[in-house]
This record gives structure tokens, C-alpha cells and sequence, in this order.
């Protein structure tokens, strides 16, 4: 590898916009849209607990992005820049990093976003990565999780379940012959650019899995939740595994799909705002002690050894 | 140590201002300054290499955010919030991560920030930090590294080379009876709140060393540099270990002091923002090849083996 600033001039100043002065200076200059309202998010991704070592550097990159992006769909915001950190151990090759770079360079052009700044280090270990995503909102208008309401329906968008079974497949615990699950693990599409503002009450994104993101949603709108697993929208190539998976499905994490409280008179507003995007009403919000209800396809209530993934 | 949600309520809720939600959402709100420029900047802290194991967490923690803040000081910027990432090994105990906020809300108090969000992970192995500060600036009014002039004097506040010696101290290879050389290594003084728009042309913080970040200078503002060695100020602690520790002074890093190009004419400016803060001036920019020149006591060039500190 050549050295550290000549790295970050060949494979990192072509993907900053102007904001990041050709990543010659100590920091980003940011002209905020007029009027607008920030929205910040930052998030990690550190080799044997985000990734597992050998996986595409380009897919790691757009995946980096998406998981911080997802976090902006959630809010409802516009992303339009970000800040970059590298820890890379001094047995990276360059391949890695131009693979990287070219990952970061189509995610850009796909969100139409532009790296802003960051910052490179080594790593004693394993790679360790973090993207500060910027992105903004008309103020007032950002979904929250606290705005949820007793007689909200839950909704969400896409399909839940993919990618824990494809983070098995990965790992070869568990077949997948069209890469479908896989490919949900390895790169989510984070909804962004739904227009949900007056039509939700509140919005996560699923990160830690269904179960868990409603017990958080639920918590920080003081609700209970009822969440009926025969109505969880499920692929053909996550159904054929059946029940067995279904505790997997439920509270794996990674989908990055949007979980949303929306009262029964938006649900036409919903469908038009979502327009392709299949998007299915899995439960309702009630009053009472905030928590989550799982209702099995008889009617029997379930229970689950863990409600979702968490950091130790 | 509690679960990784309970954590985060305990140590790093209180820190929150209100554009981070209570840290309950997927991202923070914040409404920018009007009629101001936005300044971004993001570094990290890994230990084994931008700490030792064993030091203090408190003191961990404000570095990391003084070392951000240095680079909104170097731009001219004042600092208003942060956003933080912690990858922490299972095997760290609370006590630990209850030092490190006690130190974060330590400096949150010295420099008016406020946290605003962030990211919680484990680690495979070491602790990895990170924050991304946010500032402000009078539009067009923020420092840069490509405004020297030939002409121009080279300025530079405080002492330079402490941070170096004293991280060797803090490896048990040099003595610092007073302990102020490893107060310089554990805890730099960003300078903050100098106004020197209008008066430097041209600013960088020195976090890779003197030399080198005299290079950057010179390299971004195309320009040649002198720096007279006998010129750059040096603590008493740092003096009397002589010239045998002058490489080490000159191109360690870790000072966070700022090197300034000024013209001539706006020295008496220079002193009077920088009041009781040491100002010194260290040699002058000349048009010509870009790269800096060292001259030693007797006028001699002189040549280090490296010019400062960089990742592998």
C-alpha cells in the first residue's frame, strides 16, 4: 500500500463533493439547505461482529452507507453527504480499499449523496468502519418513534426475515439456491424517499429485527402492541423453511425495512405513498404496559428465547 | 455490564441535548444556526494506537473530543455538538464506560457541546472510538489549509514537541518528573475561540507533527517553507533533554497547537487575538517548489528521517 495520504488522495478525495474541500483540510465546510431541518446518524461496521472477514470490500462499503441511510428513511429525511472513518490493519491490501471506494462510489450516485470528510487510521486487528450520514427534513415533519397512538395499525414495508437467514447462508448453516437471502444480508435497500410525514405517527427501521424494533417503538410511544406472525410479510425463498425458522425470522436483524404506526383512516395514504413498494399491516398499538404481544397463527400467544440482536 | 440499551440510558442519555431525542431515535434532529456555515470533522481513537491499554477512560474520552475540536479550531469554527461510536470488547466492565461519560460530560461542560447521537457496538478485541463534531462559521469566514501567500510568516501557538516526549514518558522511556509532558500527551488544549479571520491566511492544527503538517500547508497552499529550529518554542520540561530529543519534537505528533501563515503587517493583530495564549513565529513561506526547509542553529539544512507521524 502506498502511504496514508497518498491512499486517501487516490481512492478517497474523487468521491467528495465540494463540502469536502478535496480532503486536503482539518474538516468539511456545509452549507445546510435553507429552511431545512439536519438529520444525523452515524453507524458502524467492524470485521467479525458487522461483516465476516473475506466479504466483497465493495459490498461492505454499500453496506455501510445503506445501514445509515436506513436510519434517515426511518426519520424521513432527504441524505445528502457524509463522513467516513477507516481503520484497516497494515495487512490490508490496496485491492481492498479501491474495492471499497468503488463500493462507496456507486452507493453515492445510487442515494445521490457525496462523501463530506473522515478520517483514516490502522488497525491493530480487524477493520473497523463508521459513516456519519447528514441528511435533512422541512422542520417539524421528522418521523419519530414516539408519536405512535392506541389504535394505530403496524406496518411494514417489504419482507421480514431475509437477511437473518441469509447472514445462515453466508455461513453455511442453511442453503439458499437462488442467493436471494443472501443477497438481503449482504446489501439492504434502505426505503428511502416514501413521503410519510402526516401519514405515519412514528417509523423505525428494522435493524435489531421485528420484534425488538417494536418493543423499542412501542417503549418510546408508552404502547402495547399485538403482532399477529401469520400476517408477517414473508418471501417464497424465506417460507419454504417453514416454522422452524420462524423465532429466526422474526428476531434476526439486518432487514432495514420500515415498521410504522399508521391510524386506520391513513391506510389508503399509505398504499399510494408506498406506490410498488409491498407494504403489510402485521398488528395494532393499544393502550396498556408497553410491550409486544406475539399472537401465533391459532390465536396462542408466543414467546421467544431473545427479542432481537443486541451488542453484548 | 447491563444490556446494551440500558447502558446507553444510563452513561449516555444525560449527555444528550435535545437534538439527540433522549438518544431514542434512529437519528438526531438539529436545526442549524441561521446565516451560518456548518463545519464537519470526524476522528478516532483506537487503543494500541491512538491509546495505551490501561489509561485512563475519563481521559480517553476528552482527547477524543479535543482532538476533534482542534480541527474545528484550526478552520475557526465554534463547536456545538458531537456524534460518538464505541466498539467495546465483551470484556470491559461498566466502570469503565461510566468513566469515559464522566469525562465526555467533563469537557461537554468546558466547550459547550452537547452530544447528539451515536452508535454502540462490541469488539472482537481492542476498544475503537470515534466522534463527529459539528461547528460553525461565519459564511466564508472559515480558515483553510490553501490560503498562505508567499511572504507570509509561520506562526505558531503554544510549545511544540511536549505531547511527543511525553507520550514516551508514558512508555516508561523518558523521565517527566513534573508530569507535565504526559498531561501534554493525555490531554491537549484545543484553541478554541482564537478569531482569526481576517488576520491568518491560512491554518492547520499540528496533530502529525510540525513538519509534516507544515508539508500539508505547503503542499495544499503550493508553496516552499522555512522553519528555523532555534526559533520554535519549547517548553522548559521539553528543553532539557537538548538536541537529542529535537527530531522527536519537531516531528512528533499529538501537539494540537496551530501553525498559522500571517503576513507581516497583521502580526500585532496576531498577538492581540491570541492574548494571553504564547504566539511565536517560526519562519516565513516563499513561492517555489512545495516542501518545507529546516535550518538549524548555525543556518545548516537538516533532515529527519521522517517528517512526522502517519498510518502504515
Amino acid at each position: 500500500m502506498g502511504d496514508e495520504f497518498s491512499r486517501i488522495a487516490r481512492y478517497l478525495a474523487p468521491l467528495a463533493g465540494p463540502e469536502g474541500l478535496g480532503l486536503t483540510d482539518d474538516a468539511a465546510l456545509f452549507t445546510p439547505p435553507a429552511g431545512r431541518q439536519l438529520v444525523l446518524t452515524t453507524d458502524q461496521m467492524l470485521e467479525g461482529v458487522h461483516f465476516i472477514p473475506g466479504d466483497l470490500p465493495a459490498l461492505i462499503a454499500r453496506k455501510l452507507l445503506r445501514r445509515n441511510l436506513s436510519d434517515l428513511a426511518a426519520m424521513g429525511a432527504t441524505a445528502c453527504g457524509y463522513l467516513l472513518t477507516t481503520a484497516l490493519p497494515p495487512t490490508t491490501d490496496e485491492s481492498w480499499l479501491a474495492g471499497f471506494a468503488a463500493g462507496l462510489a456507486q452507493d453515492q450516485a445510487e442515494f445521490g449523496i457525496q462523501l463530506f470528510g473522515g478520517d483514516s487510521s490502522s488497525s491493530p486487528t480487524h477493520i473497523s468502519l463508521s459513516a456519519t450520514l447528514i441528511g435533512h427534513v422541512t422542520p417539524g415533519a421528522a418521523l419519530r418513534r414516539n408519536g405512535a397512538k392506541a389504535g394505530d395499525d403496524i406496518w411494514v414495508t417489504g419482507t421480514i426475515g431475509d437477511a437473518a437467514l441469509g447472514l445462515q447462508a453466508r455461513r453455511g448453516t442453511l442453503q439458499d439456491k437462488s442467493g436471494f437471502l443472501t443477497s438481503r444480508s449482504l446489501l439492504p435497500n434502505p426505503r428511502m424517499g416514501l413521503n410519510l410525514s402526516g401519514i405515519a405517527h412514528a417509523a423505525i427501521d428494522i435493524s435489531d429485527g421485528l420484534v425488538q424494533d417494536l418493543g423499542h417503538l412501542c417503549k418510546t410511544s408508552n404502547l402495547a402492541a399485538t403482532l399477529y406472525v401469520a400476517l408477517v410479510p414473508t418471501s417464497h425463498e424465506a417460507a419454504i423453511f417453514g416454522d422452524a425458522m420462524l423465532e429466526t425470522r422474526l428476531t434476526g436483524g439486518d432487514d432495514y425495512e420500515l415498521l410504522l404506526a399508521v391510524p386506520p383512516e391513513a391506510a389508503t395514504a399509505l398504499r399510494l405513498a408506498c406506490g410498488n413498494l409491498a407494504i403489510t399491516k402485521i398488528g395494532t398499538f393499544s393502550s396498556g404496559q408497553a410491550g409486544v404481544t406475539i399472537l401465533g397463527p391459532h390465536g396462542q400467544a408466543m414467546n421467544f428465547s431473545t427479542a432481537g440482536w443486541q451488542h453484548f
